[in-house]
């Protein structure tokens, strides 16, 4: 049975679940930023998926690309499985802005996390939430 | 017209390329690491490609990383497309091994690219031809 790692869970908000993938909002509020988890066991490459669910995963990834660069306004988008510290299979979907802390850098290890107010990240969750089920694909908040 | 960004081509080698994507070789020497680059103007996001293209990108990144995770058997694949300082779309494939010397770090902005020796490039690349022609998407080396 799919249970998540909870070192995700601990960094991360579970918004909700397409078709395959688990929605996640990383709790930092330097980035928007989703991770994607598709629901299968001991996965830990894209390619110990099988075909269908390798599909699937492009399919969910790439639209939520397009949604979080159009809603957010990106400069650049940062799209990446890298697992090297949590090995359960996730890629990371991050909204990139010329002024962002980080820029150009990639964000990983650059700044410790920002924390979200209670208000701030209850609204955001709410406005994807609203995008997300307009994505044609089964997205079921939880 | 399809052209390199000069940048890529001050930092990899050529390896040829696939049906879609140019198949480069980074020079650094601290990690096997090959980049996809679609042949393809005007292209920074991998939604900006048409789906054809899109599914083609995703065919050989993933038979890229299942090759590379073989062939230096690979602690653990790496993907990712950033852009955020060369805009044209690429995809970064990387070998990592827990006693790497960026490991667990992504291996951005880390350490500065160690060089290849003529004979360790030279035979890597002829090993690399060998392998990306074994992979059934019709590899063309240059």
């Amino acid at each position: 049975m799919f249970e998540f790692d909870t070192r995700l869970l601990n960094d991360c908000e579970v918004l909700g679940k397409f078709k395959l993938c688990h929605v996640l909002l990383m709790r930092d509020a330097n980035y928007p930023w989703c991770v994607l988890v598709p629901d299968r066991e001991n996965k830990t490459e894209i390619f110990d998926l099988d075909i269908a669910d390798q599909n699937q995963l492009q399919l969910e990834s790439t639209a939520l690309l397009r949604f979080l660069n159009d809603e957010f306004n990106a400069d650049k988008m940062n799209v990446a499985a890298l697992g090297n510290v949590v090995s359960q299979l996730h890629v990371h979907h991050i909204v990139r802005y010329q002024k962002d802390i980080a820029w150009p850098k990639p964000v990983w290890g650059v700044f410790p996390a920002r924390t979200y107010s209670d208000e701030v990240l209850n609204k955001l969750i709410t406005r994807l939430h609203n995008g997300l089920r307009k994505l044609d694909l089964d997205f079921q908040p939880k």
